[in-house]
């Protein structure tokens, strides 16, 4: 059976994007493969993102993260669901990956060259990333990595520290396959200029209040080609079209497709369509997080739990590493 | 009261050059500062040395250091004596330093441009070491760093770290200073030719046998201003003279100073008076080696104690900087 892990960043408030995008995947997979599927929540990674990383709001940050995954349905009960930090052996094998990766090799990372060539000062974790990642997921033998695919390359080098591994130690890690799950959407923002996204302020979250989302929606731009309220549009041309089809049933779907088309319906009517769908969708995950923020013990017991069972793979995993490469014990 | 920290490379089998030049001075400043006196075997660091790590010796190398250093007079009732890899830690550590070191602050380490430079290929460890050196330090609140002076550079690095840190999360660690004990000498090898040194191939092990030194003593180069017999020599001027300087008593030095200037005694003569001083140092070490050899479970017992012990302070070090960062517990 493949061991399915994932890195979850706690970058705050987490978007609709991020749902369709990423977690309701999760949720699939845990599913699917319970406790071999393995999430975490890259705290020690979040520091590599000066624009992310806030030291008064990373621990508020990765409770949300864990608590919004969990109120979509990530259950840990079934899969294996824990905070990075809490697990030492991360950085422990990262650090022997560190001398046994050529510089080169991470200096040629498309997204540190990325990202270095915009900063003054480039901090070192920006370039030793990948290594943690590739500690990340072979702390585990994980070989089944659902990522976007700007984590192509990072998958790669992974691969690549597995197999330089066994060349000199033997045979110890898998080389995992990255897998770019075939219903992740990209979610376009409410500004209608691209993927919805925390830095362009142009997002949904997940546990808005439908008022906001609703004043939000309101102004939104439409199929372009509809300038009067009596010219048909294109449902596919449009961001609220888009919105419908993941948030509506098939007879709203229907409905506005012939409205739109025909110019029976106008854009207001489209957008006041959507709610329904947007509530029967994200009310359930509101109403989840209310409860696991009145019980904030529920999500961090969890998490201990989760962390014990991490250890629990890892470190064993993590001694057959010390055996192999001499270190005393 | 000042907290040592030194870090003890397991390299394999440690000459007198290390005995003199540190390692006595570890164990006089064991017994001066007792439990505020840590000492590390730093079985991590020996991945960044290509040339000397060997996957199949590093075990032993650590086990070897540990006795070597125990029987020359470092006394784990005393100090604290640990193996790095034992105290997770470290690493943890040291990767939070990574995020907020600089590239640019290692790339110009004179030891990583000297070492790096006659590589083809440059491992990534070799750039990030000194940041797991500063760890080291730090995660005991360290200020005291005895070291050669190749180290000057780490630890003005180290400085810089513990202050980048203050000033983001407030004050939190001391600034170590590198000190360089007035007595560690430089010891010169057998051949003549500079610095004792394992990789020149020209030392005496701590744990040699007797006739095994004077094996290569025998053969060893002396005044060169003393072509024969007759010519008077130089004991300042002679390797000879630098070991008496070691290990014999003030008569000897008297006799040999005399002889030599004098032309009275021959090189041989001056040799064979540096074995008794060579015999009552070293015999004693290697009593002890032999008595820790048979019985290693005090070796191993005492580097698990040692363990817990670094533990017990490291744990709330890194407790506050879990807590100053934002890190989730």
């Amino acid at each position: 059976m493949p061991r399915v892990f994932s890195g979850i960043q706690p970058t705050g408030e987490l978007s609709i994007g991020n749902y369709f995008g990423a977690m309701q995947n999760y949720v699939k997979l845990g599913e699917q493969y319970g406790r071999e599927a393995i999430y975490c929540i890259v705290d020690l990674h979040a520091f590599t993102n000066p624009a992310a990383y806030d030291k008064d709001l990373l621990t508020q940050r990765t409770f949300d993260a864990a608590l919004t995954n969990m109120a979509v349905g990530l259950d840990p009960e079934k899969v294996i669901f824990f905070v990075q930090s809490h697990v030492r052996e991360h950085t422990e094998l990262s650090w022997i990956f560190t001398t046994q990766t050529p510089l080169g090799d991470l200096e040629r990372m498309t997204q540190f060259k990325d990202k270095a060539g915009v900063l003054e000062s480039i901090p070192a974790g920006l370039l030793m990333y990948p290594v943690l990642m590739a500690a990340d997921i072979l702390l585990y033998k994980a070989d089944t990595i659902p990522v976007g695919e700007d984590q192509t390359q990072h998958i790669e080098l992974t691969r690549e520290i597995a197999r330089r591994f066994n060349h000199t130690y033997g045979d110890t890690f898998p080389e995992p396959k990255a897998v770019y799950a075939r219903d992740a959407l990209r979610v376009p923002g409410v500004d209608g200029a691209g993927k919805m996204s925390k830095s362009k302020g142009n997002t949904i979250a997940i546990l808005e209040p439908l008022d906001s989302i609703w004043a939000k929606l309101r102004p939104a731009p439409t199929d372009p080609a509809r300038v009067r309220r009596t010219d048909p549009g294109n449902p596919d041309k449009c961001l609220i079209g888009d919105y419908h089809k993941l948030f509506s049933d098939l007879d709203t779907l229907d409905m506005i497709r012939t409205g739109c088309t025909t110019a029976g319906i106008g854009c207001v009517d489209c957008k006041k369509a959507l709610m329904p769908g947007i509530e029967r969708t994200l009310v359930p995950f509101q109403d989840r997080a209310a409860e696991l923020r009145a019980h904030p013990d529920t999500v961090r017991d969890a998490l201990a739990h989760g962390a014990q069972q991490a250890r629990a793979i890892a470190q064993p995993i993590m001694q057959e590493v010390r055996e192999k490469t001499g270190l005393f014990f």
